[in-house]
């Protein structure tokens, strides 16, 4: 059994890995990291460093830019400084259909290979703003990928109803590498303090009582 | 509503394009062909034809090559000459996950337009070879696309419990345009008449006393 983990080298997905790994001690891992036309590209970078630091493979797809989305588009701006607690609807930086699309691109790989799972990072905080980050889409999304495979992969996200604040109070008590993950939607080193990632990332580390090793050029007030 | 038809330039989808447009005369049909390292890309022009031919939009998508397939392969072989009453088992020409990551592909592309449907021409005589193309795994597809997008697009494959006969019955009673079409696996013009598709579809053309206006250079007894 080979375990995929959707890696983008942010915050999420980087503890999954050590949770997948900690679980799965005997059994081979592999980090996928999806190019989709993101202005945030940076994190391919972080995802290399990080799968290299738990010594898995590592390998990337690139995907047909996907658009209709503020991550993607390069005529609409990344939001920046705003309230989370007043966010309503379907957000600006929800990419369509794309954890659908990376659970597709990741199952014909593995479906190549022989019995797997399929691992995302997904989590309570993103169930309003993204329906492809909901417990009904992931048990969907299992279901279709196991009748449509010759292995019968599984998809499974153990932190669909984790807040972020619990993913991380998870890893720091599991020393996962934070130091060298990246998560801002911006895309910039420092990263900008702002987009609504920066802010959600500040806020779980203030909320578990511990302090970023990421650089920020800003925070909001 | 815009309707996405996946479109391979074959016989199945060809027929599933003129069914929609009969079923859905005032809404827009786009046409989709997915390029994925197949060997038999020729089916591209034929899909192009076919798309002019009904006046719909038609757009080609690469995605990564799946491997894992005699489809695409390019060290085993597309299997000719095989007496398709006596296949067992998940087909060699079956590509791993191919359909979902078709579908996964659409919806992300649909889903940042609007509400739509994605149509796949799959049918019961390959339920056996070929686990994506089982009703249970086209209704949990289904499910899956509704769930993970923000307009909640749909799946549907109206020929899955038809054979290959029924689809084509219905299709020469409806004047559909054969003779732009294209099936063979080898890729081949005139098509090879020798692997499991062009065998398939001769036996439809046989079954409904037809005569199929494809070129082939044999016929397997």
């Amino acid at each position: 059994m080979t375990h995929f983990v959707l890696l983008s080298g942010g915050l999420d997905s980087t503890t999954l890995l050590q949770w997948v790994r900690g679980h799965h001690p005997e059994e081979p891992i592999e980090a996928v990291t999806l190019l989709y036309g993101q202005k945030h590209a940076v994190e391919l970078e972080a995802a290399w460093r990080v799968a290299r630091h738990y010594g898995v493979t590592h390998q990337t797809l690139s995907l047909p830019p996907i658009s209709g989305s503020a991550l993607t588009d390069a005529d609409r701006d990344i939001p920046r400084g705003r309230d989370l607690d007043e966010l309503e609807g379907v957000a600006p930086t929800y990419v369509p259909a794309r954890n659908l699309f990376f659970i597709a691109a990741v199952a014909s790989l593995a479906d190549a290979r022989g019995p797997g799972v399929i691992w995302l990072g997904v989590h309570h905080d993103d169930y309003s703003g993204y329906p492809d980050c909901r417990p009904g889409f992931i048990a969907a999304a299992d279901q279709a990928v196991t009748m449509g495979t010759q292995h019968q992969l599984r998809v499974r996200a153990p932190f669909v109803d984790w807040s972020k604040a619990d993913i991380l109070r998870w890893g720091l008590e599991h020393q996962v590498a934070y130091e060298l993950t990246h998560s801002c939607y911006q895309g910039t080193r420092p990263a900008c303090g702002e987009c609504d990632t920066c802010q959600a990332r500040l806020r779980a580390f203030a909320e578990a009582g511990a302090t970023d090793p990421l650089s920020y050029a800003a925070t909001v007030e």
